[in-house]
């Protein structure tokens, strides 16, 4: 029997976190505040506690990962490596293709990798309560997982429409012990304000993130505090444990480095976990493909501009040098809600300037008949934002095939789909279709970004 | 860190499966045909392929596993192992809980165990279409997951309530290629019947059995089998991989012997794959407490007699021996649909009858209860099935602490609960009760097995 599957034991866990900022050949611009100066740690510090500001700024290269986090993590962590045997016969490729199995988490993606910490972190800084928000409920189910361990209180603030339509990841928080409000609400000043513009919204994750922070900083004590489950840099820190055990796993598979690495990105986080402990080779001198995958709809980094903008539609967040299509940019209805996000990760988008990454976008029915052979050869199924990945990693295989290269490929495979399975039932009955984006509506979106502070 | 997670390699996969059948003291009674004689091979090669059916009369102690199957199930086997110490530490008892977490699966539960070898055996036979039934839609899934690997055509009578009310097992099936049909449906003659009786039926596990054996003997040429997931000796067989990683994984921990074996208790897939290979140490004299756990709104083992009974309700099964609430038996709707069933596994039985195993009967209040500390304690969401293996060995561990007794107790983990989640919204949201069963309706059910041949 050949292997297909390189496991690690509990004790082969990363001790440190890796921190792109410490290699990355230029800095990332710092954040600004309404004023358009750089916003001190102390200003960031009504939103989120000192210890994760902390990692938020820090410039070093290897940073601990507490005991306590690793016990949690090793639930499901180290996660297994497997190479994609049946799906290399099917596309007749010489490539060998590795993906790491993110889906394992007891919610099913990558999301408590930084769940676990940000958790923790809080927990020890005394703060009692935390504030988030979530669209389709990934990362509010991945949270609630996390705060339950530390006895935190939790309110998730949920997109109303995802609420409604998606009663699945609301009853997992419920579960876990946390309070999942639809949003827009009456819990607070802005919710008040968008439900009396309009009753009947469906409310968007930027109404979302503006209650979720209303609430953390509405709190004088300051035992309530926000969390963000991508974009930022500390998140992407967290998610680094996935890049460097795969890097352990990957020479367990007897191969020396890998040619191609590729992850889906919304915020930015599962990519940039599987891929920075690499980037930090490729920086040193490796020769390795790196690629974010986008879905056309959503083109932030294949098509957008490198700008200062908002994290939020409400413009809450301070000013964040992103890859973005304009913080009211609203994208349309894709299956991949992970991946329904304006902006990119600042450490991300300073990847692609410095010219480490190469990003690519992929549309929607290429992905569902990509995730639909992986389920039918591999027998795992994909979140549809994971999808973009396989899709990405089927296209460099068939390009390795065409070269006669005996290409290494990796991909994260960030998260299952059982939770996710309607987007299936329109692909296999044909009722699924793509969503180009114009480039009219592009320009229209991008526009917000003029009135900004430039990079 | 202290340890939690014994995990196991590829290569230390189990080579064979264990037979009980080989060491039980007294030999199960043969099925009998409708003439009331023990039914030949022969006769039940109309339904299964050959190889199959000589596993289910084989009384060899060890059988070996397929290359081919070892493969697929190395997708997610070695299962890992668990020590929950956060719920020991909750529960402050001196027991150490041990669990075999068997939703790492790609359909998420224990049931591909079975499913991946019955396929490969029936692809090995020739057979390239096989017919099967689901209720909630559990061995659907997994069935359908293993017919992937083996271009096998497969078509799923799922119960028509269920088929309505549970689209997301549905859309597995489909994803992974299987047709699934609304049973009762008109695509066999007994649907046809069955709906002319009323055209509104919300169907039932025995009419589907029916239509899918009259489907799978009405096809002449002989390429179309019948697949069942639980209750007979080859299924049992095959789950045995639990137990055999299960016994070298609590070396690893450290472990000389379990005192306290629980499983769940449906048909007995789950329970038996666990604890037969543990019983061959009991057998052979090791104090081993097995147990056994099943709804007390369906008692097969605890309230009903062993008796010969039909598998099915619509009685085109041979007639077997088990525990039965009579082959009509309706159970109550608690939402743990995998143990609604009204027989029990003849090997099972037979463990009972021997006194190797102590059944116990717990209501789905107390359940979810066990259910909700687990998720909050120990992270996983579980199945409402598992939930009655948690909630027995949180009874094991309570009454371990009040006898000041350092037991080993290891339990099942059969699924998770991600696809059942509104039990979950039920429970937390004070609706849920319990359905306790008058004696009066036990003793009307299995009056039908007066008419039925003596064991």
């Amino acid at each position: 029997m050949e292997q297909t599957k390189y496991t690690l034991t509990e004790k082969e866990l990363p001790r440190q976190w890796y921190n792109l900022s410490a290699d990355l050949p230029n800095p990332v611009p710092p954040p600004l505040g309404p004023d358009g100066k750089p916003v001190s740690p102390e200003m960031l510090s009504k939103i989120f506690p000192m210890n994760l500001i902390e990692q938020e700024v820090s410039t070093e290269r290897w940073i601990d990962i507490p005991e306590k986090v690793l016990e949690i993590l090793s639930l499901w962590r180290p996660s297994p490596l497997y190479r994609a045997r049946r799906l290399e016969e099917y596309l007749k490729t010489p490539a060998k293709i590795y993906y790491k199995h993110e889906g394992v988490s007891p919610p099913g993606s990558h999301k408590p990798n930084t769940a676990v910490p940000q958790a923790y972190y809080n927990s020890e800084f005394g703060i009692k309560k935390i504030t988030t928000e979530t669209g389709a409920g990934q990362w509010g189910s991945a949270l609630s997982f996390a705060c339950t361990f530390f006895g935190i209180d939790l309110k998730v603030f949920m997109v109303r429409i995802s609420f409604d339509q998606k009663p699945f990841r609301r009853l997992m928080m419920q579960t876990w012990g946390a309070e999942c409000i639809p949003s827009p609400s009456n819990l607070t000043e802005s919710g008040k304000k968008f439900l009396s513009e309009d009753p009947d919204t469906p409310g968007s994750l930027g109404m979302a993130i503006s209650e979720a922070i209303e609430m953390a900083i509405s709190d004088k004590t300051g035992k309530t505090k926000y969390s963000l489950g991508s974009v930022l840099n500390h998140v992407m820190l967290h998610q680094t444990i996935i890049g460097l055990e795969a890097k352990k796993q990957l020479k367990l598979a007897g191969e020396k480095k890998a040619d191609v690495i590729i992850g889906c990105a919304g915020g930015g986080s599962n990519f940039a976990g599987l891929s920075f402990p690499f980037l930090a080779d490729k920086i040193a001198g490796d020769e390795i493909v790196v690629i974010p995958v986008e879905p056309t709809s959503c083109p932030t980094m294949t098509k957008a501009p490198y700008s200062y903008d908002f994290g939020d539609t409400a413009q809450k967040t301070p000013l964040l040098p992103m890859y973005t299509l304009g913080h009211a940019f609203v994208p349309p209805p894709i299956h991949a809600g992970g991946l329904r996000y304006h902006g990119m990760a600042p450490l991300v988008s300073q990847a692609i300037v410095d010219g480490l990454i190469k990003p690519k976008a992929l549309d929607q029915l290429d992905c569902y008949k990509a995730a639909v052979t992986w389920a039918r050869t591999e027998g795992f199924i994909p979140a549809p934002e994971t999808s973009h990945a396989i899709a990405a990693s089927i296209e460099e295989a068939n390009k390795a095939r065409e070269e006669g290269k005996e290409k290494v490929i990796l991909f994260n495979w960030s998260g299952h789909g059982l939770m996710d399975l309607t987007g299936y039932e329109s692909y296999l009955s044909g009722k699924l279709v793509n969503y180009p984006l114009p480039d009219e509506k592009i320009k229209e979106s991008i526009s917000v970004l003029q009135s900004l502070p430039k990079i």
